[in-house]
């Protein structure tokens, strides 16, 4: 294990979240914030650039990176990243216990959204926009900006990326590692800031728009208001939210081949073509079985539109109490909630090449028993899918079931039924938000106890990073295995 | 595809109902029932008897079956066990419905033990018989029976076994199959008759012991009295049953090994260590969990035991409401219950060996993400398990998952809350019985509808098969190759 490239790599991202902490530093100067809350973050700032510089302090010679030290790195980054994120709520005193606090910034930074704060009036400017912010950095992963903006450390970065950016394959865009990640981060911002201005003009203020739209681009679903998005009665902002969660949820790579004008591979990408025919039916099956209690068809729509496009995107946004529809609509959301949407976007969950690929390897086992003797090819993007990676896809589900059955049987030691335990669990491993029951949209995560705070933050990095670099971080033999390996 | 093959053995098959079909009749003569009950089992037989000579008139001359044949045999002889088995209770007018009796009967041979009566006493005894006695039979299999009793009619009759007895492998016993079958068979009636002669030693008499070893040997669950095994307020029978369940929840093989003396096979063998483990600590847990909630320890470690050996093999038996235990420990049951006992016993759900390979290969997975040069292998029963295993139980897994959501979303339409309609498909998919909420051990699933009886008819005949058999009889692709094939 390379310990010093590892602690050399977390360093420079503690000092990368020193500067995005500038931010909110700015807004608690623009809203004429009390001296606690510019002196929390200039403090936490301070405290990211002293440890962040010592560390990093100079390139270790063995600058190499393994697949190993490339999850390490992921997972501790993230870790640390929270906890420091943590601290001006606790400084602040808005929110007073740090486990609810290392709670929601988890929650933001893995675009998650769901929440211990009751009620948001208690945040204060910087501390809102703060909150927010996490989702705009943890949606297209803090280490690839962290490739984006500093010079090249390493050669075999590569696994630094294949850790953080969600998907069964990785595909490199251009070239260069650090082109790549400038090239993502680009068609990020610039989407983004899209929404800010459509948003704009559906007549919220800057700083509004700008909240709701990192909320949005990284799929987590914090909101500004108490209730959601059903507060605004606007049928233009939900509009808005919706097709741009919709948006968010397409990989970024579809985006690229746009810009480049390689228009024929996005009409042919086999994984955009199902999410899309996915959300279609979802929305088709769920207005059928709901319309008949709206008195106007254009409502139903509206609202199982956004409701769709919040839950499969696993963003989190709601306007609509959906606990209250049909158990059909009910358990279809439940399983878009584990689909997800396309690898390599900001969305949580399964994803949906995973899941094409199990429905397929579905069919092929049956086919396969029917010829045994035949050979069966799954294909995937007209690529036949290699014997490795379908053992790979299925383990991955098994692996995923095995963390979701244990994280269930801890968090229902401390709480009283199913349907929360359940759903409390699915939306946080899934980077949903809110779940059903007492962790609905009507309630919070406040009355948790610790250990399942903790269980469930840990699910929520877990679910983000795709679970390897969590569990590769607490494997005994991640550590025990440097001894045999030492370089 | 031989079809001349498959209508000579499920003609076959159709006899052999015929004469199991026979004790009820007795039954119906010793307890002087009316003549409508009587002449119900003499027409249903003589109507087996005369389609089963018809179909199965003369051997094929070709007499080879294939995989899909197999599978298709077994899967079609079961619906048609089905069909006929449930026509006393119609023709009685004592289950009017043949949907309802249908089911019931599905329920009966895959030893679900899921029922639609809410009233047993509406039973007479003939009926009664036949209801846990289809337990008795599906248990073992029919298609096992049929190879045990019948002379050998095909070379390549081990693709019916493999088919019919459950488990990710199939292991010979001895070298001839019929002799498989019959030794099968044979530890198979003898431990039930211990059964039934330690149920009499506790005050119960020959007709209800029988019943009750029946269900218990099946795995099945359908009880004598209302309210399952509560009634008997009996230590002693409870404790009968209880171990009674766990010894039909092991591997069938493990019996084997002791008659011939391979005592150290049985000490060595993993899936059982597993099991009792799994058990143990199962009890252990809820028995923490709940007893402060008892007066006596003695009472509760009796109620847990009893629930979790009825839970873990699929039986169905009950004691105790857990309905009203603490969430933790309706958890470790929900676990248990989709874990199921043995491969090769009468019992449902995943099997103790498929879960043991998708722990191992979940450990793997990590241990060669952080080692990806190191060859990991993963070994099961002291062998290496082939990556084409690993794969075919993780495909398994994908499979029984897809069809679990298939399921649940078709029942859900119909169904008003998540409970009912989660544990529904549960209970029936792993061959369990009652559910929770209004299919729990105090309802019955009478009041579903007939599309989702069907549904959850099919839940039941896959879960017993192992998925495929029902998969591959409709799967258009089966009857679609027969020209391409044809011989």
């Amino acid at each position: 294990m390379n310990k010093k490239m590892i602690a050399f790599i977390t360093g420079k991202i503690m000092i990368l979240e020193a500067y995005l902490m500038i931010l909110p530093l700015i807004i608690s100067f623009i809203y004429k914030e009390n001296f606690l809350h510019k002196g929390a973050y200039f403090g936490v700032i301070a405290l990211l650039l002293i440890l962040g510089n010592v560390l990093s302090i100079r390139l270790p010679k063995d600058n190499f990176i393994r697949g190993r030290e490339g999850f390490v790195i992921v997972s501790l980054s993230w870790i640390l990243m929270s906890i420091f994120g943590a601290l001006p709520f606790v400084i602040t005193k808005e929110i007073p216990s740090f486990i609810d606090a290392f709670f929601e910034v988890v929650s933001g930074f893995t675009t998650t959204g769901s929440s211990i704060i009751p009620d948001l009036n208690v945040l204060s400017h910087s501390n809102l926009f703060w909150h927010s912010f996490t989702h705009f950095v943890g949606g297209m992963g803090v280490l690839v900006l962290a490739l984006a903006v500093f010079p090249k450390y390493s050669s075999s970065s590569v696994h630094i990326m294949k850790a953080e950016v969600p998907g069964p394959t990785f595909g490199k865009l251009v070239s260069k590692l650090s082109s790549t990640a400038r090239v993502l981060y680009y068609i990020y911002i610039v989407m983004t800031i899209v929404v800010i201005v459509l948003l704009m003009f559906g007549g919220l203020d800057l700083f509004e728009s700008s909240l709701l739209a990192f909320g949005t681009a990284g799929t987590g679903g914090f909101g500004v208001r108490n209730g959601s998005i059903l507060p605004y009665h606007s049928a233009y902002i939900e509009m808005v939210l919706a097709i741009g969660m919709l948006v968010f949820g397409v990989n970024f790579n579809i985006y690229y081949f746009i810009l480049i004008g390689k228009v024929k591979d996005v009409i042919k990408n086999e994984e955009l073509k199902y999410y899309l025919i996915i959300v279609f039916v979802s929305i088709a099956l769920i207005v059928m079985n709901i319309a008949s209690k709206y008195q106007s068809i254009w409502q139903c729509i509206r609202d199982v539109l956004f409701t769709v496009s919040s839950i499969i995107t696993t963003t989190g946004y709601s306007t609509a109490d959906f606990g209250k529809w049909p158990l059909f609509s009910q358990v279809i959301l439940l399983l878009v909630m584990f689909f997800g949407a396309c690898a390599g976007s900001t969305a949580g969950g399964l994803k949906i090449s995973r899941v094409i690929m199990m429905a397929k390897m579905y069919v092929a086992e049956i086919r396969q028993m029917i010829s045994p003797n035949r050979v069966i090819t799954v294909k995937y993007e007209d690529k036949p899918l290699s014997a490795k990676m379908q053992k790979n896809v299925a383990v991955y589900f098994v692996v995923y079931m095995i963390l979701f059955t244990t994280m269930l049987l801890i968090v229902s030691f401390s709480l009283g039924d199913f349907m929360t335990a359940f759903s409390a669990v699915a939306a946080t491993f899934n980077n949903i938000g809110p779940g059903l029951g007492k962790v609905g949209p009507a309630y919070s995560f406040a009355d948790l106890n610790n250990v399942s705070k903790v269980v469930l933050s840990f699910g929520m990095l877990a679910g983000r990073l795709e679970i390897f670099p969590m569990l590769i971080l607490f494997a005994p033999a991640t550590w025990r295995s440097e001894e045999r390996f030492s370089r």
